[in-house]
């Protein structure tokens, strides 16, 4: 079954509400496209309840927050909750500011997140590990950062998902490591937000968040090693439009072909 | 004369004021600067009123509306209907919420519009013949969109566009339908955004609005279709590179040429 | 020494914080990213003056400004003169509106800027010396730009860098004249804004910010020529791509190779 993941995807089309930031609302809005979700973003404390409830997955990423923003996120985290609509968390530079660690707190414990999505520095922080971030690049992590994000799978209840050279995706019990992407997925800004967005498109036609996670991680890795071989990539520029189009064509074969995953 | 109109904006150069939404915010500056016009975003209330006494024509799109952007989105139409300034409206997801279909109607009621350009299922909720909208992704309309987009054209005294496979645009007596445009359009997110800045440029050159809009989805179109056909097109990524570069390099020949409109 | 400044930025990969507007805020993200640097963008209140203190430089541009956004910015530039972090301002449309003159003002009279980038009409008038903007672009400056960007740079201590066909870098005493560039980067949006993301960059290697300026400028106008050159380019979509391509590959031999710099 999980196999056909993305045909089950591209059948159901999925609608994404994400709560994000504006460096890369566009990005996240045409990466849900791409991957053959629907995206819709809307964050105003007015509308987002009624919003969500439309919805198949609801992303709340943090990267350029206000007080007022994650007031809304929790709403409609709530609404979400009510209506059994997987919840994504991308806590974008949390350890950076103690609003971000803060308000990355606030929303785990007042909303039930299925996923929580973040690079090794805001997870070790958020499990309580330490971890040094810069702006909202990861600098280093725990010693032990697949027993930091199980710890934290464990306390919420949650997948946790990091991203990183191997990513890491645990439920808790089940740990997976996905070996696929490329170095040249660093060279644009956006791309751990859009692997969120995906990860959501996922999880809103696969009520195993954890195999739907490590799905959308496959898929992502894959079309950015694909991209990163086109013989038009000349840098960043070139890469992030070719990795769009590579999105788009992914197939569940090649997905099958590629994928390189590592149970434990 | 409608021959010539992208010469005459591309000698004018009509500054477009934009109040818009935070995710095609950048798509809608670019194809306005491609199309040959000039674009300022601005949506400070302390400045939106000094802004468009500058403009040629005034942009309203709600896709990430709150109510402060609306009161900004007001104070500017009234200053734009003062001035003589067109107002192009774009209800993006009027029907998904509520506070959408309120600060539509709110904004059609005290701003004297001159375009308003919809989908299908956004035209047909704010002409009261019902309509389904997932997100912002129209569903379904009326069962005569042709009759509800009349309808709202006379309740408002305005042009109605709706985009479609088949785009219908009427002034309440006069309607044209165009047929230029291709599928791919719908793989990116914000052509809508980007067809109303367009048409916005269109306005900000020709007082005969109909005439205007109806040249604006001819052209729109047309390069749709250009950069559909282009070998370096391989998924979404590269048709919206594209796309730009044929907006850009269009020219009166080639829309005269490709147009394909009937009139009622 | 200045020869290798761009080896130093990519060995350092200093931390750009920005504050900046909504329109090209991920164009700046990515021309970070692509001459070595490291971006985040964060606007909080809560947060500016945490985050400054981790970053390198601090950009505040007021593209798409509110009272709200100012306060954020001195905030974050009070801060960040308390921390010797040099602070690069881009009064983007400063005489469009009397919000942005007397933002830029305010930012100017409360905080220690290093850096000004403006366009001649933007420059011009807050040097007092009159000009003329649409929108956010120069129609006209003073009549001596040379002599308003000296007067400038004497009246707040400060580097004043204005774009145009000839930049004009000044300190108040030494002034430098860069040829570098290309018309078709005035048909993509954001230019502007991503070469005062490119200053930061600079600035956060090198304390003389005269020299740092000049280099950016010469750095990002090279790019220009080099992407415009290019035969994938057609038209604003590809030379987009094409740019972020070349300021990535741009080396301390290339730029030496091909700057044209004048100094008085």
């Amino acid at each position: 079954m999980k196999k056909e993941l993305l045909k089950i995807l591209r059948e159901k089309k999925p609608l994404v509400h994400h709560i994000t930031n504006i460096v890369t609302v566009n990005d996240c809005a045409n990466i849900t496209l791409a991957i053959g979700a629907l995206p819709v973003m809307a964050h105003a404390l007015e509308e987002v309840e009624e919003m969500v409830s439309a919805a198949d997955a609801l992303v709340l990423n943090i990267g350029t927050l206000t007080n007022e923003q994650v007031e809304a996120m929790i709403k409609a985290g709530k609404a979400a909750n009510r209506l059994k609509v997987p919840v994504i968390l991308d806590p974008v530079g949390a350890g950076a500011t103690k609003l971000r660690t803060q308000s990355s707190k606030k929303i785990l414990e007042e909303v039930k997140i299925s996923v929580i999505k973040g690079n090794s520095a805001e997870i070790s922080i958020l499990a309580g590990k330490g971890g040094k971030i810069r702006g909202v690049e990861s600098q280093s992590g725990a010693d032990d950062i697949s027993e930091a994000a199980k710890d934290l799978a464990n306390a919420y209840n949650v997948v946790v998902a990091v991203s990183g050279v191997t990513d890491i995706i645990t439920d808790g019990k089940r740990i997976a490591y996905v070996k696929n992407g490329h170095p040249m997925m660093g060279t644009v800004t956006g791309t751990g937000c859009m692997l969120t967005s995906v990860v959501a498109s996922f999880c809103g036609v696969c009520e195993d968040y954890f195999a739907a996670t490590v799905e959308a991680f496959v898929a992502f890795g894959i079309a950015g090693e694909r991209a990163a071989q086109s013989s038009n990539v000349k840098g960043p520029g070139s890469f992030k439009v070719t990795f769009f189009d590579e999105i788009y064509n992914l197939t569940p074969e090649i997905i099958e072909k590629d994928k390189k995953v590592e149970y434990e």
